[in-house]
């Protein structure tokens, strides 16, 4: 349904002279390829690169089993503290949905959305798993600052939130802001929207209301639900904005930061990376087709419009 | 000296039909910039960007000096493993000597240096540091194998290493492809060269030699002054040959594994990332302008040129 919707944008979005690929190419449709993990598990990778409208966007599904040796335990275990961690490989069973969006327009923000189920099994053969959680998240990356874009991506994802729980929203928001940041920039990576982990019958967060698991399950269909709502409007707004090459310069610069968050921060890559048969080219699907680093760039100073966008990932803002 | 060198074959080189800037713009010169670290420490940058042949190329020398608190401590530790983790910050000194050089030609391999010294100091205001070390290296990353450029750079690093111990480079030559490892994806990050780290007075690979500080001092003032031999002939002998879109391509998906290298396992990176006031800009200074990613990239397939160098990386080879 999502790889549809995006390629019905992408076929109605006519040529235009700012696109790299020839228009008589016409427009790209998502490479479909599903695959099988020999270390127990199977998925499906749509990918699509070199689009008039999605420079690289990838949605990628998968169902994994395995054991997971103590260097992954370990990228897992700073949000699960709780979880010892073992010098014995522990079974676990995984399943998620990943979709990241790179626009070729530098006006047309970046997007990421990652839901996922984690179960740690026991060794003694028993049914009932040693722990069991939800995750997952969807934040919006811009490389220029569009207000309204902005408050009506996070108005969209609190109104999901709201229906389950009205705590999550506050919780999930702050979590986004906290996660998605890269300290060596002192910056987050995006203008946020949610992330949560750790949801299960116990949290501290749904206090004595103790959901079922079918309840936390109907929440993240809610919120992966909300993720064409939240997305497509902006696209939509935005895809037939005219750019410069200046503007095209600090959305690669922009995308450079992606680069790093992704590869020095995210807790998904690291225990992607740290998975013995993990399939890295779906891990790294959500890197972008390009980026752009400069020693000391003179772009993103106070007062340009690229400014006003570092402004706001130095100081993450209430938008909805 | 050697950004006199560097600078000396950039203003040499006519501008060419393939060269992104203007020819009228000139060669590029490097900027300098000497900088202060307010948490104790100085240094110098000196970087080339958008150049005719080095599309970007800095040079780095540090002395900083503060006190490394327990994740710098963690970072790096998993070679100098005889010194405890401690939950105070130990204070340290260090200096540095780095550089890394992009060419913009496809055929114009990337190259790697540093050289750096280490002290960690006691608490009791001694004199004797708790722990002192040499470290460093070189290596080459071509987008494209050249086996008489790759045993020039490797025969030239041997005789400056025999000169001196002639343990060292058949110890450091497989310390550098061990190093240069980009687990996740099975292969190095280019086709080596020396690496070497804890290199004191009792380092077991100097046996019962026990050399002086002053002696492992002018080993690697031997390495840095091997830099530019080693290196710039390879430049001037590639640095005129025409290259192709594909050929372009096929270098900025290597500087995408470049990339992935630095910002996840190279240890003076995330060292550096770690240790608070570190300057963001002059670790950074490594990776590469631009860098790409594709999924499920069709280049690089066994029986192309671009295979040739894959089966480089997957199995490194003897060369000297």
């Amino acid at each position: 349904h999502i790889v549809t919707s995006l390629e019905a944008i992408e076929s109605s979005h006519p040529p235009g002279p700012l696109e790299v690929s020839p228009s008589t190419t016409g427009p790209k449709k998502f490479f479909r390829d599903a695959w099988i993990r020999p270390e127990g598990g199977e998925g499906s990778s749509c990918v699509l690169s070199g689009g008039r409208v999605f420079e690289k966007a990838g949605v990628n599904i998968s169902i994994v089993h395995g054991k997971l040796p103590t260097p992954a335990q370990k990228a897992m275990k700073s949000e699960h503290a709780d979880i010892p961690i073992s010098e014995k490989p522990i079974p676990f069973w995984a399943t998620g949905l990943s979709i990241v969006i790179h626009p070729r327009n530098p006006h047309v923000p970046t997007i990421h959305l990652n839901i996922r189920y984690f179960e740690l099994e026991r060794d003694d053969g028993s049914d009932e798993p040693l722990a069991w959680w939800f995750g997952g998240g969807t934040d919006l990356t811009p490389s220029y600052l569009d207000t309204d874009d902005v408050k009506y991506f996070h108005k969209t994802l609190k109104s999901a939130c709201d229906a389950h729980n009205t705590k999550y929203w506050p919780k999930f928001k702050d979590w986004c802001d906290k996660y998605f940041y890269i300290p060596h920039r002192q910056e987050s990576r995006g203008v946020g929207g949610i992330f949560f982990d750790d949801l299960n019958t116990s949290s501290p967060l749904n206090g004595s209301a103790k959901p079922t698991q079918d309840e936390l399950f109907d929440f993240v269909k809610t919120m992966s639900g909300a993720f064409l709502p939240a997305y497509l409007p902006i696209v939509l707004k935005n895809k037939d904005k005219a750019w410069t090459d200046e503007e095209r310069r600090w959305q690669l610069l922009r995308r450079g930061r992606y680069v790093e968050f992704n590869l020095g921060y995210d807790r998904g890559t690291k225990f992607g990376l740290a998975t013995p048969g993990a399939r890295i080219e779906s891990i790294l699907m959500s890197l972008p087709e390009t980026a752009r680093w400069e020693y000391q760039s003179d772009m993103g100073k106070p007062g340009t419009k690229e400014g006003e966008l570092i402004d706001v990932l130095k100081k993450p803002r209430e938008w909805a």
